[in-house]
C-alpha cells in the first residue's frame, strides 16, 4: 500500500512531464526587436544584438508621454500583469492592483510591463535559438545581470519613445529593477516604488537559490543546460526548486493558519510518503504546476542574476551614492511578516536615501502573509501606495 | 568556460557519488538484539521482531542504576555523542557538553546513546535486510514514529537492567523523544530536558521535510526506494535534501556573520554557475559530505517521524494532559534566533506542564547561531543545564 501511495506522487510528477511543454508554446502579446544596430554591452562583457522583448501595455499613453508607469516583474513573473495568463488561465499577477479604476488605475496610466531578459516569456532567453549556431542557447547565453535587465528595459522605453516614466514600481527582484532604474537612469524615473526587496542579495537568499538551482542541475534530464537540444526538461528537479522557494514566500503563521497540521482528503494519517497534510499537497502542487509555464535554465539565470544584485557595489559599495543628486521620489514598502526580503533590508534603502537627502517615504505594512504580501491584496498598502501616486502624480501636472 | 565551470559541480558530486557507500560500511560499537520474543508494536500496527540496537556509551552505570543518562539525539544524528565519529573522523556531536568534567560528566553519570529505529548507523532500519524476503526493506519498512524510537529505547533500557533513568536529553528530534519519554514513560525519567523542540511538528517544518523528500525520490537512482538491492544510491537527491535542511539550521544573522556576499577563491564574480559565493561552497560541501555517511531512505523515514509527532494528539488534542500527574524535573531550552523550532513552541510545553502544576525551569538562550546552536558551544546554555542537572543529582542523591 505505501508503495502504491508513493507511486501516485511519482505518477502526478510524470504526467505533467508529458504535458508541459511551454518552450513550445506560443506566448502571445507585444514584440519587439531591439538592438538590431547597436548592440547591448552586458556586465559580463558580452554585446548582446537582435533581442527580442515581449511586453504588455494597459492604458493609453497620452500626448506629452508624461503618464507611463512602468511594472517590473519578479523571478517567476511575466508581463501579463493585469490580463488572463494566457497559459494558466488565471488573472494577471497584479490584477488586483492594475486595472480601470483601481490603484494603478489604466484610465489614467500607461502600464508597461516586459519580460525581462533571460526570461522564458517571449523576451530573448536561454531557450531560444542563438542566432550563431542555430541551436538553443542553453548555457551559451551570457549570464545577465538586474542591470542588464534594466539596459533592455531602457532600450523598450526609448522604442516607446518615452523620455521620463511617470513611475517605476516592483517587488522583489522587480524592486531591485525599480533600484537600478532610480540609480542608473535617475532623470528618466519621476516616482520610484521599490516594494519587499533590498539592494544586495543576503547570504541566506543566495543559498536558497543554490538549493534550487542544484536541484535542476541534479536532474538528469537537465543535460548539462542542454536539454532543449534533447528534446527533455528537468521537470522534477525544477518543481523540487519551486517548492524548496515557495515555502520562503510564505511567513511561518501564515502557513499555520492556512493549514497547520490539516490531513489532505483523509483522517487519519497514513504511515507512508504520500501527502497525508495539506500543506505537502499544496507545495506539490505548486511545483507540478510552475514546470508547465517555466524553463528549468531561465531559472538558473534569473536567480544568478538575483544572487549578483549588490546596487551600493557599484558605487565604492556606498549605497547612498547610487542615488546622490536624485530628483526621483521614492516610496519604500515592507511587510512585517516577509522573512526573505525583511524590513531590515528596505529599511537600508531608505537610510541611503535619506543619507542624500533624497524624497522618500517608507511604509512597512502590518501583514501574516510574508513575502507574497506584496502579491496579494493587501489594503493599507494599496491605500498607502495610492495616495503616493496621487502626490506625485499632482506634482508631474498629471489630470486626474 | 560557463560550461566547464559547472562541469566542476557536477564532477564534485559525481565523484562522492563514486566513495559514497555508507550501506556497506561496517559501523563499530555496540549491538544488542532486541525484540526477539515479544515484538515491538508499532504506531502502524506493525509487530516489529528481532531489532538491532546501535548504541554507544561513556562512564560507568553505578551499584543502583541511578546515574544513567540517556542522549536522544537528532535527525541526522547518531550514538557517537562523545568520541571520534567513525566515518567522518570529526569529534562526536555533542563532545564540547558530554565527557570527562564536561557538563555533562562522564565521571559521574552512565551516558548511553542509541542509534535510532530506522536509522543508517547500526540500529534496524530501510537499508537492512527484510529476513522475510531476503532483500532490502527499502519502503517495505513499516513507517515509525518518534513514539515507536521510544518503545525500542525502552527495550534497550530494560537490556541494561535500568529501571529509571536519571535523565533524558536531546534536542530537536531528540527533544520530541524526551517529551515521549516524559509522557509514556513518566516514572522512569527523573528529570527531562527538551532542547529546540516543539510537541508537534509545524506546517512550515513538514513544508521543508516534503521538499527534501521530493528532492530524493526525484532522484533516477532512488528507483522507488529499491535502489539497495540495484546498487545504487540517490546521492544528487539526498544532497539537495540536506542543502535546503541545512539553510533551516543557521540563522539569517550566522549566515549574514560568516559568509555575507562573500566569494570563494576569486576576486569577482565569474558570470556562471560555479560557487562565486563562499555560501554557495559551503552548503555544496554540506550536501556532498552528507551522502557519505547517511542513508536517503532513512532520511525519507526519519523526515516523517517528526511530521507525525504531534504529543498532545494522543491526549484528545489537550498537550497538558500528556504530563498530567508527572514526578519529573523539567528543564525546556529554546535559542532566541532559532527559526525552525522558535521559542514559541518550547513555551507550548512550558504552558502545558505548568497547566499540571509540574516542576519545570524555562530558559531562553540568546544565540545568533540558529537551531545549529543546541549543537555548538554556547556557554550560557551549559551553565543552565549544568546548574539544572547538579540540583536534580543531589535530589535523586548522587555522589558528586
Amino acid at each position: 500500500m505505501r508503495r502504491n501511495e508513493e507511486g501516485r506522487t511519482l505518477e502526478m510528477t510524470t504526467t505533467l512531464n508529458e504535458n508541459a511543454a511551454n518552450q513550445d508554446t506560443e506566448i502571445p502579446g507585444l514584440r519587439v526587436q531591439l538592438a538590431q544596430d547597436e548592440p547591448v554591452r552586458l556586465d559580463c562583457g558580452v554585446n548582446l544584438k537582435d533581442i527580442t522583448v515581449a511586453y504588455q501595455t494597459y492604458g493609453q499613453l497620452n500626448e506629452n508621454k508624461s503618464n507611463a508607469v512602468l511594472i517590473c516583474h519578479a523571478l517567476t513573473g511575466d508581463q501579463f500583469v493585469a490580463e488572463t495568463h494566457p497559459m494558466t488561465g488565471k488573472p494577471g499577477w497584479w490584477s488586483e492592483l492594475v486595472g480601470s479604476g483601481k490603484t494603478i488605475d489604466t484610465e489614467r496610466y500607461f502600464v508597461i510591463c516586459s519580460n525581462i531578459l533571460s526570461g522564458c516569456m517571449g523576451t530573448t532567453g536561454p531557450k531560444d535559438i542563438n542566432p550563431e549556431t542555430g541551436k538553443a542557447w542553453g548555457l551559451n547565453f551570457p549570464v545577465t545581470t538586474v542591470a542588464d535587465m534594466v539596459r533592455v528595459q531602457a532600450r523598450l522605453i526609448d522604442h516607446l519613445g518615452i523620455d521620463q516614466l511617470f513611475a517605476v514600481l516592483g517587488g522583489s527582484m522587480g524592486g531591485m529593477q525599480v533600484l537600478e532604474w532610480a540609480a542608473k537612469y535617475s532623470e528618466r524615473v519621476f516616482a520610484a516604488v521599490p516594494i519587499a526587496t533590498a539592494a544586495r542579495h543576503s547570504a541566506q537568499n543566495i543559498a536558497f537559490h543554490e538549493v534550487g538551482r542544484q536541484a535542476i542541475m541534479a536532474d538528469p534530464d537537465w543535460c548539462g543546460g542542454d536539454y532543449p537540444s534533447q528534446d527533455k526538461h528537468p521537470h522534477r528537479g525544477l518543481a523540487v526548486a519551486r517548492m524548496a522557494a515557495h515555502i520562503t514566500y510564505l511567513s511561518q503563521s501564515a502557513l499555520h493558519r492556512k493549514f497547520g497540521r490539516k490531513l489532505q482528503e483523509r483522517d487519519a494519517i497514513s504511515y507512508g510518503f504520500d501527502a497525508d497534510f495539506q500543506v505537502e499537497s499544496y507545495l506539490r502542487h505548486q511545483g507540478i504546476t510552475f514546470v508547465d509555464r517555466f524553463d528549468a535554465n531561465s531559472y538558473l539565470y534569473t536567480t544568478r542574476a538575483m544572487d549578483y544584485f549588490d546596487l551600493g557595489g557599484d558605487y565604492e559599495g556606498v549605497l547612498a551614492n547610487a542615488f546622490r543628486g536624485t530628483q526621483t521620489r521614492f516610496c519604500v514598502f515592507s511587510f512585517t511578516s516577509d522573512w526573505l526580503f525583511p524590513t531590515e533590508g528596505n529599511r537600508e534603502i531608505v537610510h541611503a536615501l535619506n543619507a542624500v537627502a533624497a524624497n522618500v517615504s517608507f511604509a512597512e505594512i502590518e501583514s501574516d502573509k510574508g513575502h507574497d504580501a506584496f502579491l496579494l491584496k493587501e489594503p493599507e498598502f494599496f491605500r498607502v501606495l495610492g495616495g503616493f501616486l496621487e502626490g506625485a502624480a499632482e506634482l508631474r501636472g498629471l489630470p486626474k
